[in-house]
């Protein structure tokens, strides 16, 4: 959301929500914002244009509420529950950012959400919070604040499709240096996963994918120790 | 889509669509709908009215655009893009069922369809086309008709989400009786998957992901060299 919103060019009751996984090494975390003066802990979301395709409207707008750049959204569940949208919540962060609250009717009524959640390696990202937010942050998916509305169940949701799915979807992410070793990489799944994996297990798992590319080391002083550097086919 | 709906009941610039996939014992099959006298083809669709749950819209409109009762519908993607309405087909379709189109207007929009998709016994189901359709059948899937605007695009998607989460979603789908043998659960497989896969490969596969409950075999003339049969944990 910025500013001043105006209700024609949007598609009504239609918002976008985002989780933005970050591993750094060792944990992961997700992205999220604080609302102004309103103690609202939100992830990063927004509307969709009438004349702007959902995946460019959203990834303009997590562009532009989190100042990440370039990185790769991919959506996973709509939310369409009546419960879901509570006005009072729009409301309240509407005032608090001195917005009209007439203009800005159409923001109060019921919205189907569209999740989206992308993967990244959050040292190498700056933040920036916009305009209706203090605050921008990555907790620990173990120490989330209290999110607003329906948005815990938005990261289960995301985390339980991003497990499912993590064989597949881990190689085109840029969690990883270009050539890893088999540890990094099983460390990023331990993260994801939450929990220890055996290792000897992993290795044969990760073997059997065919997904892994394995590079020949380096002639050096000890290089015959070294680990072997993989990276994705 | 029933006849005469009113704009303000009914959440603006949203649809759904369904791919309903049908087995019986051999080939795998979608259903698809006849619009009257426009050789539009199309995938049993609908709205969702501002007062329903996005769930609850899907499952009574499949239900009373189809006949069929109590499936079993399960989202799959949301879509999104520009290019994907067309004015022009929904005039037709309107106008052939002489409904007013000043009164439809909304209808001729952009529109962000959300996807579902079920899997069912096409064999223990009874069809019955609602008032805008002239038929709705069972299409091999190497035989659709043409359909309209993208859906077949969202079939396409459909099975590429179901191909990658068979092993999961094998579980929970009535395609099969309560027991059944190994090679009736190949089939199923080879149906979905689109190819024919080795028999000791596939049981070996089942078997190691501990989904099925193996049966004593019920002791008569030649029991012992009839199959074990099998049922989901």
């Amino acid at each position: 959301m910025s500013s001043s919103k105006e209700k024609r060019d949007y598609i009504q009751n239609v918002s976008y929500d985002s989780v933005i996984f970050g591993f750094n090494g060792s944990q992961l975390k997700i992205l999220v914002l604080e609302y102004h003066n309103t103690g609202y802990f939100a992830l990063p979301g927004g509307f969709v244009k009438m004349d702007q395709s959902l995946d460019d409207a959203v990834k303009n707008g997590v562009s532009q509420r989190t100042g990440l750049q370039d990185i790769y959204l991919e959506q996973f569940y709509t939310f369409g529950s009546l419960e879901r949208s509570d006005p009072k919540i729009m409301e309240k962060i509407l005032t608090e950012n001195k917005l009209d609250l007439e203009q800005h009717q159409w923001m109060l009524g019921r919205f189907l959400s569209i999740g989206y959640y992308a993967l990244i390696n959050y040292e190498e990202v700056s933040l920036r919070p916009d305009e209706l937010s203090d605050s921008i942050n990555w907790y620990s998916i173990d120490e989330l604040p209290p999110l607003m509305m329906d948005h815990k169940e938005m990261v289960d949701k995301a985390l339980e499709v991003l497990r499912v799915n993590l064989d597949r979807k881990i190689v085109g992410t840029n969690l990883l240096p270009q050539k890893f070793t088999m540890r990094q990489l099983q460390e990023v799944y331990e993260a994801i996963l939450g929990e220890k994996i055996r290792r000897t297990t992993f290795q044969r798992k990760m073997l059997s994918m065919e997904i892994l590319v394995r590079h020949e080391k380096l002639f050096q002083g000890k290089a015959h120790k070294a680990p072997y550097l993989y990276s994705f086919k």
